[in-house]
């Protein structure tokens, strides 16, 4: 039997900013530049949640694509989509939500959710040109 | 001699959301949706500005690409990226910030600055799924 | 006021292949190709809807998005998507499903349920590198 | 020296749909929803085939990109381009054929055809959010 | 009857420099920036070629793909792909490569040539965030 | 803590052609198909390089993408943007500048650059659906 990697691909919209409030008022604009406006901006992050598993013989599916979707909606979108990342999710309370932040705690929300297979991989976009990647804590 | 159409792309990042002060919550709800969460939420905006001209003889060129920069750097980058486009753009002061009516905006920043050829189109898209069309105020 | 256009994106995946009953075999090999197949083959069909008006003062928006959402649903997704072109949609009976006729066929649809702005343009994506535009059976 | 990987994207729009024999005519339609219609659907698919190999000091390539084409001409473009999956390929007869299912029969096709380097990865893409890894069978 | 636009998208790959033999070499830094380097440098150009015309009722088409295909590779691939356009394109001769004077060189190259319907618009890219419109020499 | 891989993306465009000067012009052309044309041709590169490390717990960011801009800007877009490959990068003098070459360069020009985290991987697209991923030398 083969290990195969299935990847959804979704999207949601929200809003951040960088402040880190041990920091001077100049020492967040020099760190975090553009990102450290307290009136927040935002962008539309595009998130793709790889899956590991072998392809079950009698549906030929490494999991069922409508309970990943539900998982998705229920622990991503709803959580995060047209929300403001620094005041509305209470899992990135207390850290400052760069990609490498949020892409972290994605993967603590799906890791306990997939039970057929094996969450592999969490890739986040910020922008067409940044994303971060995330194994999982122990990696 | 033939006119042609030159479009440039830029990318900015803001955050808004969608309220009518003579709406109650429960209209702004109904009828903004998601959108209407007052703590922001944010895209990933792509703009599009075509210009509409002759090549000049001597360039090949409609007009000066670095000049074009220039001018959506000044009117569009240093305005709205990273940016709450509610509180902090004046221009949209007392609108309610939809890709319609940003994109009318910029519509009216950008015309009379384009001064070699003229400004034919301006197309903001919000998501790689929803974008819009500005050809100018008396269209 | 400004008159723009809003444009939505939807996907939908179907089936197809290409057949005149009044052709020779032959024929119908030499004109269509590997179109020809009466297997069938299939694509995931992109749809661009244009829709222009005025942005509503009160709204800042040209119509409803979430209206328009279900007008896509029930007219597009419901009768096109997951089906086979050439059986299963009655609007396409008796056409050669190709993406001129398609295009066409979906402006049929969508014109008289566009009531708030009128419908202005409709591009259909066959694959990324094929796509035709309708603006209307008068044009 | 260096490995490096090398990759090459091709399409093939096909047809296919999700039927299992041993299913009840309700067990398919809960199990894989509106892929059970048996007029079948379809699909742009998108291939990535890597190669892992040193560069070639001579050429400074992996393996010849005119021989790739050809391989993936021949083994992939002319089994399943304009063909539907069910019915018109034999490597596929006896299983369902998911994008899972697929990537590993890829996977079979294109192994033994890569003799300048070494087969590393397929990935399958059956819509742009959608898509599965294969590294073969022993992984 | 209805009016479609069907577009077909291409891809080639060329070298250019922009170099006027009557500027002082100065004047060419100034005006054209690094494009004047004369090493050259070079593009993945994409050009999509829109043909108006109404579906034919016996093939559901506008043009014949398989035609449309032959003219793209004779009258353009052949001409430009891997080439050096300042050098081995005569119909540039004289001309400064710029994507507004290739587009329009391409229009007079393609209209002759499209007698099923009827050339609406050329639009090349130089890169994905640069792209120009020719709609033909007398517009 | 959690290793995360962080990737930007930035494009340069360039012009190259193939040339082994020890063999004859026959198998140049053979080998190297029109890649031979000694004229030169060019793409707009894309280079994707990915860092690992572990998120500052300070700054939330595994490296200061201010910093990775700047080493990126002056190890590859000053030497590689609108440059000819051939005969203007001197750390590929000597090379054919493959896209397997050129990846294994950068690599080489930005690994000791890295001094927060460490650099991970390197993807360069030739052409969107032709790219190349480089590891390291060891590897």
């Amino acid at each position: 039997m083969s290990t195969v990697y299935l990847t959804r691909k979704i999207e949601f919209s929200a809003s951040h900013f960088y402040h880190n409030p041990d920091f001077t008022p100049e020492e967040n604009r020099r760190v975090f530049g553009k990102c450290a406006n307290q009136h927040g901006h935002g962008h539309n992050y595009v998130l793709e949640v790889t899956v590991a598993g072998e392809p079950d013989p009698v549906t030929g599916m490494v999991l069922d694509l409508k309970e990943l979707k539900d998982i998705l909606q229920r622990e991503i979108t709803e959580r995060m989509d047209h929300r403001h990342l620094n005041f509305e999710v209470p899992e990135l309370q207390g850290q400052i939500p760069t990609t490498e932040n949020i892409s972290v705690t994605i993967w603590r929300l799906l890791e306990p959710r997939i039970t057929k297979g094996r969450l592999h991989r969490v890739r986040l976009y910020e922008m067409p040109d940044l994303f971060v990647d995330c194994y999982g804590d122990g990696q």
